[in-house]
């Protein structure tokens, strides 16, 4: 009766950290195992606060995440980071991250840190993120924090997965800019100024708040949906251990379930079903594309793709053709 | 008999960059105009090089691409830019993008300068952007560069795509580091370092070789597959317009067609067929996608949906229901 995934949830959901570390391998592997143990333990998750934290490189992701995690502790609540690493093969990024992050916290069983691997995932990591998530929401910790390094489009969509975006933000001249850029902007519930205790920081922090004024304002001209609320701007030094507080209580009042108002409430499900409908669209999409890499559909895109790079079929052609053989092998 | 597209198709090959505009519009919006243009265009594409250029924010990336741009022309070639733009509601940067960058080739026909929103794509765009390659490639255009700000998942792989990909690193201490963690190097063919009249360029491109020379060594050590070759790595300064002839050089060396060994020609047909197999899953994602939010797909997955924002099913059992859903509606 007891399968090998049930056995393994069963243990990861009492405290033990190696059975947690393997069922969390088997849901980045996306084996059999692990999706038995997510369907074993899906029912009981739900009550973490899914929070995303991103923002470009040395903007002082890291630090910030960490400051955090002690700062919940401090206040009895446990906390798990998942800390997507853009590893590489020369560095084992992902690995040796782990290991300097554990070091503070080691011995603390309230605190969990993992990364996963960037590598090798291609559209999956979102998913295989979030499935890690519902694992540690499963596992009883009451903050999961997912930590995307990087400023591409691919890593702002995890983070914008998470219930609460935070965009952190290095104060430097002309960087503001390049958060517009990158999108970032758009998908923060909450923009943290780091490194409030260099000069120019309050001038950064002013500076995102009259662009995100102007932003609400353009959407109200150009007759877009406006954005559900605009974002706090926070500033925050990690070193000087300020701002902390004031960032963790306005995630807080992000919560699943936190005292607000009924528009919010809404508003939250609204962005939780939105949520919802792009994981599915993913792991159909993921569906789709191990079936497309086993048995005859493997070999007709092999044929397919020689022709294409050939410049002998059209791509969009061959894709039909692809599709029609998907779909025809209906209850495979 | 002459449909639209084929009208427009025709008009765009014979030099009318208003039809060329309006085509890759159609593409960009995955119309069914846009398809039919393709599949007439497609048999005349497959002679235009095509080039990705990508690297972090501010390495100077888009003066780079002028420059080289400035070259080819001098050569008497034809070159088309690509721009990928990750525009912002805020500054409607795209366009204003177009508008700075075609002032330096203004009127001149053997340029052609397109941004590519990347809002509202998700992993459209990069599919988006090889369909207006082609379109290019098949209007004649010599060379076809893809120029991708930003270091994230989603850009690299898109710069990935074309047939030879350039990264450009600007120096500075550590950046090379960055460049690792975004995997950046690991899809270089040829690495630039930027600003090469500024102090610490020689040191920054002796740092990247000594990476890349370790990397190979890993790479045995690990039993990986060893990557094709180790990627060139150049300086080059658009400021003093040093090093530019060697970078088109370099790039020509990979053109489809150029003399080289014979170890380089099944090499780089190796890596078409692996670049026509990602094309091609991609538009077959693309088309499921399409078919989940339409018809009676789109209220169903709304549904299921629902059940897992209210945490009420398993996203991967649902995932499996809407798979079955659309595999029942072969023929539709």
């Amino acid at each position: 009766m007891t399968s090998p995934a049930v056995t393994l949830a069963g243990a990861a959901r009492t405290g033990d950290r190696r059975a947690l570390g393997r069922l969390l391998t088997e849901i980045e592997a996306r084996t059999s195992t692990g999706r038995a143990a997510l369907a074993d333990m899906y029912p009981s998750a739900g009550s973490a606060h899914l929070v995303g934290v991103t923002g470009p490189p040395g903007s002082g992701k890291s630090t910030l995440v960490a400051a955090l995690a002690s700062r919940v502790r401090k206040q009895g609540r446990t906390v798990a980071v998942l800390a997507i690493d853009p590893s590489s093969p020369i560095t084992g990024g992902a690995i040796l991250g782990d290991r300097v992050r554990m070091q503070a916290h080691a011995g603390d069983a309230g605190v969990f840190i993992r990364s996963m691997a960037a590598r090798g995932h291609a559209g999956g990591l979102a998913l295989a993120t979030l499935d890690a998530a519902t694992v540690l929401d499963a596992c009883g910790f009451d903050m999961v924090v997912i930590e995307t390094v990087g400023t591409g489009q691919g890593e702002v969509a995890i983070a914008s997965l998470a219930a609460t975006t935070v965009v952190v933000q290095p104060p430097g001249l002309g960087d503001e800019v390049q958060a517009l850029k990158a999108g970032l902007l758009e998908v923060a519930d909450i923009v943290v100024v780091t490194k409030a205790d260099v000069p120019g920081a309050d001038q950064a922090a002013g500076a995102l708040r009259a662009m995100l004024t102007v932003g609400a304002q353009h959407d109200r001209m150009a007759g877009d949906r406006p954005r559900p609320t605009r974002p706090e701007v926070l500033l925050v030094s990690a070193v000087e251990g300020t701002g902390v507080a004031e960032l963790l209580a306005a995630i807080d009042r992000r919560a699943p379930g936190a005292a607000g108002d009924r528009r919010d409430a809404a508003r939250f499900r609204d962005q939780a079903l939105v949520r919802a409908e792009t994981q599915l669209l993913g792991l159909v999409e993921e569906r789709v594309r191990t079936r497309m890499q086993s048995g005859e559909a493997r070999s007709r895109l092999n044929v397919e793709a020689q022709a294409v790079a050939a410049h002998e079929a059209d791509p969009h052609a061959a894709a039909d053709r692809l599709l029609d053989l998907l779909m025809g092998k209906n209850g495979e």
